[in-house]
């Protein structure tokens, strides 16, 4: 029995029937109906078929709306470059369509690593259980000499921040190299008294990611960071699924806007940004919270948390880690949102505060302690100074 | 003296000027005006600066036009991730944005390989010499027995084509797998009386591209191609920049539409499939030709041609590959519009000949040595029965 994987586009045609047979027998044997019966035979098992086409609109002659394409898993090798290649790749450039979403056959599935810590890992490395996890980013790291550095990571660290993590532009570290800055960190989160995980930028050339991640394992990283997008997928299986790599894997969405912001073209981040990224390997997902001015849509934003979260049958899931925008009276929405199974990050919302970065991480974990014991901002803030002064800052409550 | 990258953007706002100044600032050290003197001191060399802003139209209080901004070539490592990191990372998803062009200071670009061959080495590769090249692409891979693709190469061959692809889907190649069709292709090359490249399908494990390159290499494959949007542009780079990779490097444009095709977001083409291929090495850079149904407009293709073409002061010209809907009536349009030092390259043009590929091919060459004579192909078609029949089929002339 073939197997196939399911692909939906949305897109617009004279006939979007025949557009979507035309999609089946080109991107898979290239022509079919002309063919010789033995021909036919030998190829069934790589052609495509469509298995549904929904028009949504009809205007002056051209409909609108979904075409969902079976792709016979035994087309590709089972990684994401071969992935995009076959259900998008020519497909991409053949007018208005946009890639909604593709769901695996569990066989396909297993081949890809998937989260190696997931939720409960990145828990159980962090001893915390029961509430949203809170993540800081550095103000800023380009150009800074390390003790400044240290400054930050200290200041978040002491107002009980779980994770922090470095700058995704920050590749130039002359001044602060990764050495250096593990070293110092990893010295500072010993004082912490509490375990904190560290994203450090992982960052070179792509054929040399894996040996510069486990050289950053071998001096102290516990998590790293990485611009998947920019360095492609692949990396991060390759990273995932190898078994010295042994620290949490944080993707960050940089470019991802360049895929997935067009109504009828690209990729939609809920594809993009959650399920191919936990098949992957992300351990922790970024991506645009609906409320800052970097924005998602707020269907968008829960169907990426939703992707990387919802059981489906082989990974483990992601934590999701919805981004930008984020200030402590943000956290009751946040919650009702995202639930406890997600990561509240902050970088102004944060270094920002009144009383400096480390009442801004108090602020933080004074909000998320309200919420998960149902009680309301404004309560907590009698408690919380720092509480009490961001809500002042950022309004709220 | 500081260099800068610069950096124009499509974009719209209330006020493109404040706009502009909020990404200088924003996408190098993230806050400037409040800073005190000393750190402004030492952050200086990092700041962005806006080199200029065009408004192009301004409607209901919105103002749309072209930002152009200058990032510090210090900030970035010589490599793509981190330039479109910088660049666009956090900024794709700020927005109606579109990533429009990039200059860069020769420093820089002499740090990229670019194109270890360009347009003249594979033409001394080939020994052809004062006119444009025809390649072909297998009608189809997925699925055929190694007899019936090198039916298909053969017959591709037998015309007189100078370069053949494997089809960009070929990802599982069991039934012919890539050591034998090399041994077995390479067989049919050396019948042929003159060289002719087969650009082989490089896949597998991002990780493990450049050591499957050299095992391919030292199995015969005269040439490689690579669909570098779905690996990312890094691998290129580091193929491109191997002195062990002694072939020249074909990309393909695969997924490219799900980056350019939109009007104000993603990068655009001739950046995409023009310039970054070139810097990254791409010999041959294939995109989509202006006159068929998966096509460009015609001043972006002209315009990806110009870029892998253009002198830049540090790079190898690389062939311009316009591909897609391409048939021998065409060839006076392509000459007119690509001129001597490009490739025509025909699937369906070559294959669905009446008089089968060989002809098709026959029928190219025949389309060629006219244009580049100064003579009509209806002139020529009197000399030529395989012209004769293709321009009867495609019209034209």
């Amino acid at each position: 029995m073939n197997e196939y994987i399911t692909v939906r586009y949305l897109t617009e045609g004279k006939d979007l029937s025949k557009k979507a047979e035309g999609i089946a027998v080109g991107m898979t044997v290239g022509s079919w109906t002309e063919l010789p019966a033995a021909r036919k035979e030998m190829l069934a098992p790589y052609l495509g078929r469509v298995e549904g086409v929904t028009v949504q609109e009809e205007c002056s002659g051209i409909q609108r709306g979904i075409i969902s394409i079976q792709y016979p898993v035994g087309n590709i090798t089972p990684d994401i470059p071969a992935l995009l290649t076959t259900v998008f790749g020519k497909l991409s450039m053949d007018g208005k369509i946009k890639l909604m979403d593709i769901d695996f056959p569990p066989s396909l599935l297993s081949q890809f690593p998937g989260p190696k810590f997931g939720i409960e890992g990145v828990r159980s490395l962090l001893g915390v259980t029961e509430r949203p996890l809170l993540m800081s980013i550095f103000k800023s790291c380009l150009g800074l000499p390390l003790h400044e550095l240290e400054e930050q990571f200290a200041a978040q660290l002491e107002g009980g921040v779980d994770l922090v993590k470095d700058d995704e532009i920050f590749f130039v570290d002359d001044k602060a190299p990764l050495e250096k800055r593990l070293q110092s960190y990893n010295r500072i989160r010993e004082n912490a008294g509490r375990p904190v995980l560290y994203a450090a930028n992982l960052t070179g050339p792509v054929h040399q990611l894996i040996d510069r991640a486990k050289y950053a394992i071998e001096n102290g990283a516990n998590c790293l960071l990485l611009n998947i997008l920019p360095y492609g997928f692949d990396i991060l299986h390759r990273l995932a699924a190898d078994p010295d790599i042994t620290v949490p894997l944080m993707a960050h969405p940089a470019l991802a806007g360049a895929f997935s912001s067009a109504a009828e073209y690209g990729i939609a981040s809920p594809l993009l940004l959650g399920k191919l990224m936990r098949i992957a390997g992300a351990d922790l997902v970024l991506f645009p919270s609906p409320y800052g001015s970097v924005a998602l849509e707020r269907n968008e934003a829960l169907a990426i948390a939703d992707n990387v979260r919802a059981e489906n049958g082989v990974h483990r899931p992601s934590f999701p880690v919805p981004s930008a925008g984020i200030h402590p009276a943000l956290v009751p929405q946040l919650y009702e949102d995202f639930g406890t199974d997600a990561i509240i990050n902050a970088g102004g919302g944060v270094h920002g505060h009144p009383g400096g970065a480390a009442d801004g991480a108090r602020a933080f974990r004074a909000a998320i302690d309200a919420v998960t014991s149902g009680r309301t901002l404004a309560d907590a803030a009698n408690e919380s100074q720092p509480l009490a002064a961001a809500l002042k800052k950022w309004g709220g409550a």
